[in-house]
């Protein structure tokens, strides 16, 4: 009899008739006899609706003010999950953030969890009821509702895992695991019965949607066996059957596993990209950080950043930025940077795309940038910029070549085999 | 300087426009000096559209959970008013019931205010600050979420008056006053400047909807200068025209001006009545806690109650309840008070409606209910049953003359004259 924690995301929860459903199929776990904590996010669309009445109101809204609105769209699934839970037959109770508690600093809107009270949520389990807690909320040292961020009830759902220490954190989602790549560009994609936690953060950064990236750190930091599942299944699934599906996150790392390991794992592709040039700047300590400095303070996310080898003390700097960012960083870097490190031009494109090929076993062979990089070349693409780590190679491309390069390489590296 | 506590319902804060004018109206009354706490409702709609969803998944919703779900429409116009107060510049913060907190016992879905913690409002207004305090809500000992019921907000801030000692708490709505009756139904209506909690009370419990009799007890019992007043109005209109418009309820009864005091203040009509006449009973003790006793453990209000005098030992007793109970109560006397009573029979008329006048000058002058009877006399409308109080008359009627019944006594007891 293990103890799980469930989340369901906001397509999971749509609708009363999905939230019938999440009901059915925790309902059979309960039934099976094993511990369950479940964690719903708001139905889908009410986080955006709120915010835009927050919006309407205020153009940078308050961001303790916007906390205390965002959170109830949680605290409304979760009461909701729990009738629901109760019209099923389950023993059920809900609990919001500050009931739990879950203890997070002051960042509003982007709040870390500190640490979680799990007294009633044993004894609520002790008594042989489902405890549902609203997912993405939290409260700090003050009293004040906080909200994790975007994807924060994937992080609810990892961190209660982690508290309790239970057996399995259970993400139901929409998609029903983890794939070699999008299976909407490449149909022979592969679903990934397990993944390692290493993996899964590379992919994220990539850009697969699956999982939000602080809940993979999460899950790592507190070693939470992660299993990312399909809500759209039929909900009364044999148990023993629903136990294996989708993809685990894995932290065991099994040598002899990694030996029949495939190299690459999967290929991710991050779309809405614009890459920034800086043209022709002197190549001195300090020159990287007063571009990037006023970026960081606007708070513009850069992701890939290349500066290459200098001709006679001059070098061009390029960084990706998301499109949406693109004029805003443009403006920083004409108005304020430009005047101050004297470079030649600013250039920026926004139909860029990342293109990712992610896995453990790149560690300990050589050559797969080298085998990337020609299965572009052989179809035309043009390397813009690359980035590697130890266990993930990204190029910058062409948008318009984004899929075709998913494509080659998910063919290149053999990932429809088992 | 003032410390007022200012409540707006929910069509006053049915949009984000109408959210700003009552943003615009506490923020000037803040610039005049006085220290302002705001209790707003939910949206208008928004309490309907939870509770729709809560039905749909559960037919008799889980109260504990009910609760989670119906608060949050307080909490999130909380929020929103806190962000347009700061928009419009004024430093504001806000709080639910369970931050307050606002300590109730545990009758989910009707709970009862116990205490109220005042610190945090205190150190707040002290630091210049509009506090905005949800409506509606509170939290139980053990920490669960509660509701007070519907209009529970008019509680809420009546409750808050009294807990800070506030010089006044200001009721905004829909309607600009009190008036000596429905202005819909009668163009002359008056609006009073003054009326005295006892007529309150009565006006509320004969179907004016001004204010939620649970409210007007509150302000009774602590004596809460209380004001109902126009949120419609333009809300840059000056502080001191406001702070004498609407009508406000008194608790000082000022012989001199009781002297001078209008007999009767208002008329007032509760559509939507049910009649009951169970035929032929045996007039003797306990027979009435036969009939209405079960009635009550179906949790059915009764109203008005009249029981005419026997004829050789049998009498016939009626009592009215609202048109929706009808079905049910009808359907508990035949099957299970029917039985054991012996009456001849149980007949029921669901379209009745109580008119009623209501007046602190009725105590000391005679003659009044007769002119009323003679009134509805000469109309010919027909009385079906009587009751009176104090400072009450009300009268059971075919539904189909209750406007024309206000219209005439209206002009009977010349209400339209100051």
């Amino acid at each position: 009899m293990a103890l799980i924690v469930q989340k369901f995301g906001g397509t999971s929860v749509g609708s009363v008739e999905r939230i019938r459903n999440v009901a059915r199929r925790v309902a059979k776990w309960r039934r099976a006899g094993h511990d369950v904590v479940v964690v719903p996010s708001a139905m889908a669309g009410e986080t955006n609706r709120l915010l835009a009445l927050a919006a309407e109101l205020q153009a940078q809204p308050d961001s303790r003010e916007l906390d205390v609105v965002a959170a109830t769209g949680e605290q409304v699934t979760a009461g909701l999950v729990a009738m629901a839970l109760i019209e099923a037959g389950a023993s059920a109770r809900s609990y919001t953030g500050w009931q739990v508690k879950v203890l997070t600093d002051s960042a509003h809107g982007k709040a870390r969890i500190v640490s979680i009270d799990d007294a009633r949520i044993r004894r609520d389990l002790a008594e042989g009821r489902v405890v549902v807690v609203a997912g993405f909320q939290g409260v700090d040292g003050e009293g004040n509702v906080t909200t994790l961020g975007r994807g924060g009830s994937d992080t609810s759902a990892v961190a209660l895992a982690a508290a309790l220490k239970a057996d399995e954190c259970q993400i139901y989602t929409d998609v029903d695991g983890v794939y070699t790549t999008d299976p909407r560009i490449v149909p022979e994609a592969r679903r990934l019965h397990t993944v390692t936690f290493e993996e899964m953060l590379e992919m994220a950064s990539a850009g697969s949607k699956v999982l939000q990236i602080r809940s993979v750190e999460f899950a790592g930091k507190y070693k939470v066996p992660t299993r990312v599942l399909s809500s759209l299944t039929d909900p009364m699934l044999p148990v023993e059957e629903e136990a294996r599906a989708g993809t685990l996150i894995t932290f065991e790392e099994d040598p002899h596993m990694a030996m029949e390991k495939a190299i690459v794992s999967g290929v991710a592709a991050q779309r809405d990209e614009a890459k920034i040039t800086v043209h022709s700047v002197p190549d001195k300590p300090g020159i990287a950080y007063a571009i990037l400095g006023p970026i960081a303070d606007a708070n513009i996310n850069v992701d890939v950043i290349v500066q290459n080898v200098s001709h006679d003390g001059m070098t061009d700097l390029s960084f990706t930025v998301s499109r949406g960012d693109l004029p805003k960083a443009m403006k920083i870097l004409k108005d304020q940077v430009k005047p101050h490190i004297k470079c030649k031009e600013v250039t920026g494109d926004d139909r860029m795309a990342k293109v990712s090929i992610v896995g453990m076993g790149m560690r300990s062979h050589a050559g797969i940038a080298a085998q990337m990089f020609r299965t572009l070349a052989e179809e035309g693409i043009n390397i813009q910029m690359i980035s590697t780590s130890e266990i993930k190679i990204s190029v910058v491309v062409d948008e318009k070549y984004a899929e075709l390069a998913v494509r080659v390489l998910h063919k290149a590296f053999q990932l429809e085999q088992e």
